[in-house]
């Protein structure tokens, strides 16, 4: 199996099951009369991230992961959007970009060396297998299920199905 | 690389750190004078499983992800724990059990046909790679995540660091 199939298919699954989960939030806010930006600024616990946070960051680790296992420039990407819809967007366009991916663009890549930021002037080696187990897919993994959990616990109607993209 | 680098160590570190966050969660609730029950049995929502439930959930998947992939019989375990003693012992019970596999074993099973149960009466079929990316490692990081989130939620000092093993 290429490498390829252990990193952009997992993004792909989630980030489209996030954006499925994210339309029913957008209409569960609208039928309750909910601000949408006091349901996007939800948190778990007031200093965790809210919710635009967690779907900037899915996205972040989506684009990165692949940039960097790739050898690929890692685009640049501002987190502007506050809104449901830019949101969308913001999920739409990493969803183009992985696409953009060929398998033979990740061969040797679970071999090679990536160096990648870990906390302010530090940085990390390891393998692109390892980055990818160890750090990349429970990272991008930990914000889509935050943003869940915090659709949960704002009473949007979603489940594991919603969370896996099985519906 | 053998595609056992893409499952068995994925469960263990975060076995690992699970271990590690629900020992701070155990100082807390000692120094906070919290029932230790009324911890195990936070949720982020009503209608959602209690921590207890999330970390048996968790070495479930990390166990029969790796049975299914290995080929080997799915070990019986009981979701018996009730304190966090019972709960540490079932995730070192766990992280054994994932310990006893060589990576010769998973030899091969990205390829091979994988059926599981995905519901009352329900099987699915698929590459041994597709169910442990669709299937198998999300459920497991949903499930750790989730269990993460509650600790957040009730007070405990965890952060991205601990939820990463990175500490």
């Amino acid at each position: 199996m290429p490498f390829y199939d252990s990193a952009v298919p997992a993004y792909l699954q989630m980030l489209g099951s996030l954006s499925a989960s994210l339309k029913k939030a957008e209409t569960y806010a609208a039928a309750k009369k909910m601000e949408p930006a006091a349901l996007l600024g939800t948190r778990l616990f007031p200093d965790m991230l809210p919710l635009s946070r967690q779907i900037q960051l899915a996205c972040d680790f989506a684009t990165k992961g692949s940039a960097r296992l790739s050898g690929s420039e890692i685009p640049a990407v501002p987190d502007t959007e506050t809104t449901f819809d830019e949101l969308q967007q913001r999920i739409a366009r990493t969803i183009d970009y992985l696409k953009t991916f060929k398998p033979a663009q990740f061969d040797g890549a679970e071999a090679r060396e990536i160096t990648f930021p870990t906390g302010p002037g530090k940085t990390t080696t390891m393998s692109g297998q390892q980055f990818l187990t160890s750090f990349s897919l429970p990272s991008f993994y930990f914000h889509v299920t935050t943003a869940h959990g915090i659709l949960r616990m704002a009473g949007v109607e979603v489940g594991k199905r919603d969370f896996l993209g099985a519906n």
